[in-house]
């Protein structure tokens, strides 16, 4: 037990690290001020879980009770400053910590939905806001339609898909196999739909 | 009893299909994905009520509690999209399902207010943002300044009209009796005005 | 004690009536009809205080339980909708009130933090929110990039400042004493910024 909260913990780390960068280098784009990255980056990586919170009542929102998250975000920004010509070349391996982040926010959301006995089709929707909102909410405040709704990758379309496997899972392997399942759909299915470069059908 | 009940409960949906309608309509002028489309339809429909209900703390709010909502909206994108082109020639129908729609969700937000034993003024103003904030919720997410905000028509304004007019008759005939007339005044005041074309006059 | 009350009440009017202004002259720069500059108006007034309460979960947040400050909104709006070339004149004035409104407003939502129980990294983070995000939701109505992330001018900073005062003080001289150390240092470091024009450095 104590070995999986480890790993969790390991992988939501790696996923706000992931989440702030994208985050940085989207605000350095848009030519913001030192406090505007840091909004930017912020907002990215803990928009997603705090549009959750306050749309179920889980206030004061999780990065409230913790000032962990907002360190490891300050420390992120001041890091990617620094390094950001070099960082700019792993854009690959940020792409695969981003998706290991995605599948577990969304398992998290889901997770969330349940404590608050909510619908399974409610549920897939949490996990979906928590793993891509963050992008919305740093795509509204830079003054751009969210590249969520019409770059045609398959992103939210991951996370519904790994919330979908959640609760067919569930009831014959338990809540935490599928919790392990999901997470893993979304983010393998993000990263070779990515690496194939999959898209949504036109309209 | 009943049968108020069920009424109320058909002009409802007919407002979540008017206002998911204008949403798939404003998405795909935007070149919006299917996600896309989906996220916007189900932000004008519910987005007035949902912040309604973060504002007052009515959480999980209203279409958390409901897969309903959900199915009612996922319902109506997939008909709005395949008959997309007859649909277009039926602007002043959902001109008056829209209208219609206002003044429910006016007398909801005002309901809802008076339960939290909030005063008339605020009451009134969670009814127009019950009403009409769905659409400015909308308009950010597609990168327009709301048009709420600067087309002169009177839409928010058929909110506050139908909200005084609630105030100023509860007392004398009920609360069944003002809503009806409140939710009356609200959709026939936006009919006539959109009709008539008549404007908020220029600053 | 009574005086001390009423002085903060007084100054936290005039932030209100600051903000306000502020507002209306940002939504009548946009042509925005009169319903739009009294949203913008009270948004730019009471939008950081709402997302402060939302975040933490001090629902009906603050400005639906008094019709008090709606009405001064109100009546602000109107005198400077009929006053506006002559207070066009008044650009000095209006940033001291609004000085004195961030700083008051910043320790605000310090003391809700910690009514609250949350951390002092997160208390000034809560300050800072309810002295800037007011701004930052009129510039997103607006269709702007915030300006409080890309101006370089010394906004949001100050707010850090003073609430890095209020945790440095408060427990040599209490809490009282540390809010009105504070609550100056964020004015005065803002008015003082302003008049030196100093900035935050380039990235």
């Amino acid at each position: 037990m104590t070995s999986i909260a480890t790993f969790t913990s390991v992988i939501e780390t790696l996923g706000i690290i992931a989440f702030a960068m994208s985050g940085v280098f989207a605000a350095l784009a848009k030519k913001l001020d030192m406090f505007g990255v840091l909004v930017i980056a912020f907002v990215t990586s803990v928009g997603g879980g705090t549009v959750r919170d306050m749309l179920i009542g889980a206030t004061p929102v999780a990065w409230l009770k913790d000032t962990h998250t907002l360190s490891i975000i300050l420390i992120t920004v001041v890091i990617t400053l620094l390094l950001r010509k070099r960082i700019g070349n792993f854009q690959r391996t940020l792409m695969v910590f981003d998706a290991l982040g995605l599948g577990l926010f969304t398992v998290i959301g889901i997770q969330k939905g349940i404590a608050y006995g909510l619908s399974p089709g409610v549920c897939v929707a949490l996990g979906t806001i928590t793993g891509c909102f963050g992008g919305v909410v740093r795509d509204i405040l830079l003054n751009h339609i969210p590249a969520l709704f019409h770059v045609k990758e398959l992103y939210a379309t991951t996370c519904i898909a790994g919330g979908t496997v959640y609760f067919l899972t569930t009831g014959a392997l338990g809540p935490e196999a599928a919790q392990v399942i999901a997470a893993s759909v979304v983010s393998s299915f993000r990263i070779i739909s990515y690496l194939r470069k999959w898209h949504l059908p036109s309209l």
